[in-house]
């Protein structure tokens, strides 16, 4: 099974350039997923507090790691710090809590999810959060990206995290963020599909070597199933005349047309897929000769 | 001669709704243009480190108040923090070397031009020091907007300026920036016409008591004289049919049309003109019933 290529980070680490997106991805099929994930050759996985199935991507791992499939530095396990836990305070303590859901003992990148801070919900009140407070209140909190930043360099020089990563960060607050940080950020994790292009934003992260990830490769496709009135009245990009025509001549899906048109402009994607079949599809898509 | 309606600033002071832009006024022209402009009706005056007039400024205040066309109080003088004066320890001197340069103990907004650091250049060695160093090369400074505003606010707290301003922030800073304010920003200032509308930031700034001005309230306009490609290959709004239809209907000009269109989303306006005519004309926008 040829390796997918990886993207070197700026700390020299390297990530694979196609990965497993968990978000949407059910409770009670994710341990399988992951593992049959695995099987087909995936080794990036992308997770989050908020996808609330870190328990069961943990067991995927562990049970594809005690069969011989992989093994734990063979894999890059990527999770995010939610916004109610942005206060400094609380981010190394819920840092270790994912760790433990995912039975590992550091994170290959760990994520600022949004740049927004919210009120602390305890875990034991509900977990994972969402947006709301405790008494269902969207409550924001104090803390500035700034001592967010801080707590998770922390998290990085102590080992749990072997990279930093941003996501959801526009342009003027990555220009901010590298004039305090102490390490710039390895990674940003952005929508980014044919509709939403990102040039200035992709062109200022590679000129820092921070490595860009896509969410959202299919467009509106990840919207729909959120029931979002704009994602519905878009066309979908499956649909999209030049992305089939695209398709049709080279003989691929519209998916793995969308795939590559990422991974050919060093942008790292994380399809997910419940299908066998499509799962192994969208993890080619960054084999071909270029 | 009828006054020109104030807005309320989230700390009591009024300011008015339409002002005179002392962007690319010449230094030749400028005090005599102030002076008229004053005579005109206009009490605000939206200068900046960066517009090299503000000595000329100064000298046309100075003659109005001293014919008896003003008194100070009635003024509202704003001016800007240029880029390479971020660095905490560069702010007081630079807005009292302003001050002196208006011939002004204050000024009523005093704004951070952008987002952006540069390097300290010393005024002795160039003054306003444009975008380049010393060396003429483009250099960050370290400077957070964090640091900058904590010395923003000190001015404020000592009187010196009597409210603070941001320009060029877009909604992630400014989400970032109350977080940790001690004193939430008065006003922002944006590029703001019917080519670029900025719905969500002007309403996050509503809901936050930050007063909103445009610039650039004729959209390529501004632009085409600085002999930007984009701008010239862009319709003027001047020339738009939508535009002159509004303006043909109602007997104004296209110039009053699109700063009506501004003032009537309660967004204040600061155009320039060197012609007598449309100096009262622009003057007038906000004073036809609403």
């Amino acid at each position: 099974m040829p390796s997918v290529p990886n993207v070197k980070l700026n700390n020299g680490k390297e990530m694979p350039l196609v990965g497993f997106g968990l978000w949407k991805v059910n409770n009670d099929t994710c341990a399988d997923t992951v593992y049959n994930a695995i099987k087909v050759g995936y080794r990036l996985f992308d997770g989050a507090c908020d996808y609330g199935n870190e328990k069961e991507s943990g067991e995927g791992v562990a049970r594809a790691i005690k069969d011989g499939l992989v093994k734990r530095e063979e894999l890059f396990i990527v999770s995010k710090l939610w916004n109610s836990f942005h206060d400094k305070e609380q981010v190394k303590p819920i840092c270790k809590k994912q760790l433990a859901d995912w039975g590992v003992d550091y994170f290959d990148l760990y994520v600022i999810h949004f740049p927004i801070a919210l009120k602390y919900v305890d875990p034991k009140v509900r977990y994972p959060p969402s947006w709301q407070d405790a008494d269902g209140k969207i409550t924001p909190s104090k803390a500035p990206i700034q001592d967010t930043y801080a707590a998770m360099e922390e998290l990085y020089d102590d080992g749990l995290i072997k990279a930093i990563g941003i996501s959801n960060f526009n342009g003027a607050l990555i220009l901010d963020l590298e004039r305090y940080c102490k390490h710039v950020p390895q990674a940003l994790q952005i929508e980014h599909h044919p509709y939403l292009v990102q040039k200035d934003l992709v062109e200022l992260c590679k000129s820092r070597g921070i490595a860009v990830t896509a969410y959202s490769s299919f467009g509106p496709q990840s919207f729909v199933e959120l029931d979002m009135a704009s994602a519905k009245s878009t066309e979908l990009l499956f649909d999209n005349k030049t992305v089939k025509e695209i398709a049709e001549k080279h003989k691929k899906s519209p998916a793995q047309v969308l795939l590559r048109w990422a991974t050919q402009r060093e942008v790292a994607v994380i399809p997910k897929s419940n299908n066998k079949d499509r799962l192994a599809a969208n993890l080619d898509v960054s084999r071909y000769p270029s």
